[in-house]
């Protein structure tokens, strides 16, 4: 038998007396069975931003399901909230786009298997065809992307274009080193997580731990964030570090920190796909 | 002016439908205002853990607050819950009971004193004379209570006799190397604090970092935990550890270690003033 | 072009004055080139450890190799000294053992593969068939050795064979969920690595996950360790943790620790097979 | 008894076959005991640090004490090595500065008191008054240097020779929040310690916390680091971080990171007593 279906309700609006009892009291009266509620107030910023993950009345069909997401809607509406309700069933479906080194997609593939993030895989994605192989191996489908003769805009709308017609709704960038043009990154706002292989913004930019080493720092790290138009200072989800110390060459910062990345940004996706985040300004919430 | 007061509510009870939508309205009745919520349910056990912050009605006296508490506790004894409603003013009275070593003992007095502790700190208490100058130094007043002839039983009644007089809510045992015989510990149940330099359940028991040693760890650690009959194996609040490698001797391992012990057992002494914790079982809920 | 050879003394004597310098000139009188040299010394059991890396003289051939060598040790056994020397071709060859959870054993094939272990891997072999396809997916050869009515000794036999026909000097147990017999683990003694998913010695023994959920510890760990015939208890060569919550489920746990699992045991392995570790007694020096 | 005097001899050279055995000989017919030995060889700068740590010859008197060091400094310069010895006694005399805050400086004068660090503390100076007492109650002299009608110069000029007549040789700042002059800066060149409270190269410059609370990370660090005309940009010695979250205001960033700064400040003031540091370029090898 199917598990019962959970919705995740995350509102962010000003804060006020009574919100909690209001919306408490909303789903209360909806027969749902909250499971967890988290709230937060940035009390500098008079905000209140709340998680709420619950399962609907038993025996509710899709009719139901439409008629309690319309209503939850209608409320927050009326509450000036920014909301968005997300149902588990069906899986997401998430896309994968990775240049040359293949230890963050891989890995992801790896955690999608095992039951560790809830989503569907369709497909990754590559501007180089190294990674074919591998990904083939693991039975998951592999497309070749290149920018041929330099023409990154036609790339990148043939990329578009696949996402849209295989309805994805999560693109990681899992070391995809290429930029996305800001129409890009406009249509997909908070749905594009990134890998960045040093603890931002430290080392932001290229090659960041040929930085790191020249810098002679004592800890390396990795950042996975959402994208936006500037490059390396979306809104942080996951962060980590890891020592390092003289004796580390350049190689060893990148092996070291290889094995972070694949953490930080599983981290990141999962928080992402589990409805956990919030983003606000450059930030997030992050309810764990 | 004063700052407004802060109340804290905390609750646990058999989990049930609509609980948050109880509690939240409530307290929206009764005027206060929400600042912050945690909510746990633990699944297996079937129970639910609340945590409400918040600031009572604007200009609210000394018999409202009480009315306001009895009417909050009415209704959580209504509805079957174990609760606790703190207030932060008067601050709380936190007693230090420390044997030879001062590390723990003298930074929980830094920490009072910047602030950092939300906290009267009446006196610090020894077995031994050693501490005394330290301190006193400090601005802090200091008690010397000995067992006298080896009578363990009389030189514990003195001490809570003198908890009693000073009406200490809160005893921490910063490195206090005296076992509390089982009425003390049943009496200050759930209100005593105690640092252990280990990594537990790792190390129990006596000399923790030679028993490191001798086992050649990689890692040490510290375990803040209240104090209950069975030694080392109350709720654990708080634990941290440290990296350490062949070079450390014992003695590094006790310096690296005594850093731990001061951060992991004000940590644990900051979320029980601030009303963080709940315990069940063997086990605690830390809301952070 | 072959890259130079290098190899790695290592040592271990009673400590005495001039002990560095008699070592440093017999390898100087040889002609080879000191890359890295670590020491270290006990002070409370006086004994004098020691890895140095170096390249033998250009050009040395195979038979210049084993003179090398036999001078070396030669000098080794006049000093009174336990020593090994290492070349690091050709590769040694390491057995993976594994029982039904692959998530250790398919990380070494493809930290392996991506060139972060120097060695091969001829086979990985289970008790279990579960893992087949995924072992040969990625290219590596799979053995199902399962125990046949009960007949551990047998099956312990069939392994040992294999080990011995494909010149195995590693076995890596990457949850390999069998206890090995005494005799097995004397032949292997400091020859094979375990990975232990709690923070030894806490929570030794079965399902150490469960055991940390219940204790309700706010950090979980894992060990890598060499074999011994005292159960979880060899020396620890590399331990991690990563902190828990309690919102994490043991099915959370489980899955924070993999993580940790797969990036000990790598680190150990890569450790045994860099020739960095040196045991004694029941302890490990790493030189790093 | 007094305990058997050390030294530490760290050299820094150009690689080349045959240094480790040239030195440990040099000091075995020198008759020293070597305690223990340090080397790191940087492939890419072709460049050999070493660090030696030795008893001197028992019975040896400050006459043989002289002529020892200045053997040892005869062979250096022949092997044109960068070089320093340095004996543990007398102990090294080390100035605290700081402004208003004192958590850095007052647990440095704990450290030093609980025989942590190997050094005499004459004073504790700053350019301001409000830490007099606290540092006077614990036994400390405290030196006033105010910055008055702005003049900087003249201030720093009477530090400089408060520095000179106390014979100093290290100086912490330990939160002095002014900037040292050129001049200053070179004439103490790799004998100034300063704590950045932010994991840098991220949040250089002004009130890092508030910057990270800006940016959101999940993660904040301490730095420590020798001062050099660029500012910030010195030769790290020590780093770390800590986790912190949504719930975190610019508050607890400063509390949590002011916990890094202590540790952070005392491990390299530590490595700097023991002379575990060689600095290079713009990085430092530490042996630990």
């Amino acid at each position: 038998m199917e598990p019962p279906q959970r919705a995740v309700l995350r509102v962010i609006c000003q804060d006020r007396p009574g919100l909690v009892a209001d919306v408490a009291g909303l789903l209360f009266r909806l027969g749902v069975n909250i499971l967890h509620a988290d709230e937060h107030i940035d009390g500098e910023l008079n905000t209140f931003f709340q998680r709420l993950e619950f399962t609907p009345p038993p025996g509710l069909d899709d009719g139901g399901r439409a008629e309690l997401s319309r209503r939850i809607g209608e409320a927050c509406e009326g509450w000036k909230m920014r909301w968005s309700l997300d149902w588990d069933r069906p899986l997401r479906r998430m896309a994968v786009l990775v240049s040359k080194r293949g230890h963050c997609a891989l890995d992801l593939l790896a955690r999608q298997r095992e039951g560790e993030l809830p989503c569907e895989i369709p497909f990754v994605l590559s501007n180089h065809p190294d990674l074919a192989e591998e990904v083939e191996r693991r039975g998951y489908r592999f497309l070749h992307e290149p920018i041929v003769d330099g023409d990154k805009a036609s790339q990148e709308r043939r990329i578009r274009e696949r996402l849209a017609a295989e309805r994805i709704s999560l693109v990681v960038l899992a070391r995809y080193m290429q930029i996305l043009s800001p129409a890009f990154v406009d249509e997909w706002s908070e749905r594009v997580i990134n890998i960045h292989h040093s603890f931002l913004p430290a080392f932001a930019g290229a090659d960041p731990y040929r930085q790191a080493f020249r810098r002679g720092v004592k800890l390396i790290g990795a950042t996975s964030h959402y994208v936006t138009r500037d490059l390396d200072e979306g809104p942080i989800v996951s962060q980590d570090v890891v020592r390092v110390g003289h004796r580390d060459t350049v190689r060893d910062l990148e092996r070291k920190g290889q094995d972070l990345e694949r953490v930080v940004l599983a981290h990141a996706v999962r928080c992402h796909l589990t409805d956990r985040v919030i983003t606000y300004g450059n930030k997030t919430v992050v309810f764990e």
